[in-house]
């Protein structure tokens, strides 16, 4: 049980709504706005779409189930009906994949490229995210700190391929697109930041009622920057792109 | 708790739908209607589809809230379950910057004039709305007024931003739509004179179940106003411009 204040409960409240409302917005505009960019484009755009609405639906979930499991201001953390956190681990299993694919995709290489890269990228991505879960939902530290390393072997293979791999193809695009690209990369490490830093809290002694607090606006916001944020640097790409090989809005 | 009479009940309650049906009928129309415009000017259309939508999304939350936290005609406005008015903020987080995003699309600059105006109006229209919430929810009149100030200081610059800068680039758009702008700029000014009265109505010790009641009609109204009359007048003005680059409806 957490006993939290009517200010920290609001603000969570407040955030979960917002982290909703602005998934499925970011959804709804990926989508109309697919005519406006070249058709070898607009994959990345509907994978974008995909992530966000993937978002959108977790975050409902996660709303109710916070309203759900509250009596008053007191949240239930453990036990039948408690708080479920599960539901983030199924959402970045599914979009963390998504997003390197949106990144490939919004490259538009030539098909061996970028199925090397993508077979690469998401067995990485999934594992990642699947190693971290024994850790997030042990109390021990031990055990935490084993599936906390394993999963971070596969983060650093993916920081490789993107850095190292990726950074190839980027001499050969357009002007501004290989700028644009290098500060999304820098989006999603910076973004991803936050939940390693989230998960080390309980290691770092660092628990109660505040500690839950910022862990869930902590990952309320980095997910609307690494997905809403992040999809619509992908849409600005893709636009990019588009008008360097003569697409235009005149008509 | 505002023990409010059945009329007073009813008309919050039917005002609340209102917005909501508005919001959502507002985001259908310029969605379809996008293909009646050129091109260019179709992402202001967008950008108002999403205002509303988002907006439609906190007025259904704000009628289910309104109802929910109600035992008869009493309004629960503190405690775990009551009232939460927390909604109008986050709704005016989102989508006050995306309105000003909204008129400058409309206008189709160049893209550096363009840029320049964006990154000076989203970071003063958020910092304007963050730095009012802490002063909304405080009960002490000193609180409120310290946020009050420093929440007009970004309010002021923007005003600078859209009567001096922006006005600067009317003068090169065709006849009538630099007069229909004008006339955009005074709806957005007069429809935000809401907020800050009825911020200042505990201050000036307007209280109780009618100033609640007028609040949320002011609220509502001004909602309306600044987002479907304003979304509406952003397509008539896409369709003078596209009319006057040489689209026709006539096929």
């Amino acid at each position: 049980m957490l006993e939290l204040t009517a200010n920290q409960w609001n603000t969570i409240y407040n955030v979960f709504s917002f982290g909703l409302i602005s998934m499925l917005a970011c959804t709804v505009y990926t989508l109309v706005s697919q005519s406006r960019v070249l058709p070898k484009y607009r994959n990345a755009l509907v994978l974008s779409s995909m992530v966000t609405f993937i978002a959108g639906y977790h975050y409902w979930r996660i709303f109710n189930s916070f309203s759900e499991s509250s009596d008053g201001y007191m949240v239930a953390t453990t036990g039948a009906g408690s708080f479920n956190e599960g539901y983030r681990y199924v959402d970045w299993l599914l979009t963390v994949p998504l997003l390197l694919v949106e990144v490939v995709a919004v490259l538009a290489l030539a098909k061996a490229a970028s199925s090397s890269l993508i077979t690469r990228l998401v067995p990485a991505s999934a594992a990642m995210i699947a190693l971290g879960y024994p850790g997030e939902i042990s109390a021990d530290d031990g055990t935490k700190i084993l599936w906390g390393v394993l999963s971070t072997i596969p983060f650093l293979y993916i920081l490789y391929v993107l850095f190292v791999e990726l950074g190839k193809s980027l001499d050969r695009q357009p002007a501004g697109v290989a700028a644009t690209i290098g500060r999304l990369r820098l989006l999603l490490i910076a973004t991803w930041g936050v939940y390693p830093i989230s998960y080390l809290f309980p290691l770092l002694g660092i628990t109660g009622t505040d500690a839950f607090m910022y862990r869930q606006i902590g990952y309320t916001v980095a997910d609307v920057l690494a997905k809403c944020v992040f999809g619509l640097t992908i849409y600005k790409i893709a636009k990019m792109k588009s008008a360097a090989e003569g697409m235009s809005e005149d008509k």
